[in-house]
């Protein structure tokens, strides 16, 4: 399949408005979530923006995304401002706004990021891909009649933690780990590494066993992979786990990591999310 | 000591300028890094400007703060916005800004930051404090000749991970845990927990064994405490805990959580870091 026609590559198009740094792109039905776009998909876009802009220096290393409301249907804006630049990294300030129902442009959206010129230096991992069954040999999670319409854009193969069945308050540990890759599959690049770093459910509803209302607030991915390591993931699965770590009054904080089959970290993800009861 | 008085209320007191959101500090010297003040101290005077706008929502629950460039001698202005403001959540984009030689103001520091009014909910942990020795049995790591200033603003108890006493590149895991508080101490509250949440030197020092260049390009800090367990905290040693994930090309990531003595986690947090070589 060629990328230009893959649902994440339509989902992510942007066009530039003529005003310097500002973009548009379209709420993706393909990736809709339950009022909403999956927030995996608006961190995609925005590293899109960056690295459309004419003045983007390098490659992504960290990006932060705020959900401050709902991206609703249609379309939506991007402002995304290169306000220092450095000799080897640069620093962003991006928005997203969408019209109201008055017409007025409101921030949906809040982020900063970082991109740089990444030199090749001593490296080392402290956290080492978990051994774990291969892809091929751990089932596929089917598609599921009445789920939200994203989770048909990722092909997914839990080893554990998967969300529980059956409701019944049991709690246990928050941790989850699967095999996960676009849907159909695609070559990965920074905005899809970005958009799949949001991929896992709400922790708290593996940690009570009971899916309360729930939506991200504030993620972070730190990109440890450069354009070379993109290429060797290519389109095959990564291992994907996170953990929550504090749930306290209506928030909770999630770690996560992404590895290439191969076992390279590829990005480590942090989220804090809003919970209800 | 009352508060007023003590060198970090000191180092993050602000004056509003007249401009609606702006608000002029002094970069510290009682909390000089190498280049400009310690990090940790710049992240807390974006908290007290935040709990300084007359239109602040609630407490912090999130924030990232991006160094992009070091914070001079002298005076710089934080410009904070609350970009949206929901029901319970409030979004800010906060940036800090010093004249450059030519007298321009440039930026040095992006940040974002999620404020929320938060009630009591079901809570529960996914990260226990680890059992470790309690701080006053734990000796305090002596004033150190030649060091760098902020140093000195930390009591500091090492229980592992503290920095190789000799250099010579041996590689082991990156992994620090201390009892550590402001020195003289002083009552926690979210900026003196911002700040500390950057007490961490660079894991890629720990992991190697050899002090090469490194710096925090952004940090992020979830506060799972609010004012009753901040108040509860009150000024004694916290526990602190942070590892390197992957160091790799250039920029390494660090999780980091802090504990009150009594067991309740306040914070976690994760930066990713410049290194050189």
């Amino acid at each position: 399949m060629s990328t230009d026609n893959h649902p994440f590559d339509r989902a992510v198009a942007l066009v530039a408005t003529g005003v310097p740094g500002q973009y548009q792109g379209q709420a993706s039905q393909d990736y809709w979530n339950m009022v909403g776009p999956y927030g995996g998909i608006t961190a995609a876009s925005l590293v899109r923006a960056m690295q459309q802009h004419p003045q983007c220096l390098g490659d992504p290393v960290s990006i932060t995304v705020n959900y401050a409301a709902a991206v609703g249907a249609g379309a939506f804006v991007i402002d995304a401002n290169p306000v220092r630049t450095n000799r080897s990294t640069q620093h962003w300030l991006l928005t997203v706004k969408q019209a109201d129902e008055a017409g007025v442009m409101q921030v949906i959206t809040t982020a900063t990021a970082v991109t740089a010129a990444r030199r090749e230096t001593w490296s080392a991992t402290d956290q080492p891909m978990p051994a774990v069954t291969p892809a091929a040999d751990v089932p596929r999670v089917p598609a599921l009649v009445g789920a939200v319409e994203w989770l048909n854009r990722y092909e997914m193969r839990f080893l554990d933690g998967m969300l529980p069945m059956k409701e019944d308050g049991t709690e246990h540990d928050s941790q989850s780990r699967l095999w996960v890759r676009d849907n159909p599959p695609r070559p990965l690049d920074f905005a899809s590494l970005a958009a799949v770093s949001d991929v896992f459910f709400p922790r708290v509803w593996l940690r009570r066993a009971k899916r309360v209302p729930a939506g991200t607030v504030s993620i972070t991915v730190y990109f440890h992979a450069g354009r070379e390591e993109l290429a060797a993931a290519g389109d095959a699965p990564l291992l994907a786990q996170a953990r929550g770590q504090e749930f306290r009054n209506g928030f909770f904080d999630q770690t996560a990591q992404l590895w290439s089959a191969s076992g390279q970290m590829l990005a480590s993800s942090h989220q804090i999310v809003y919970y209800k009861e």
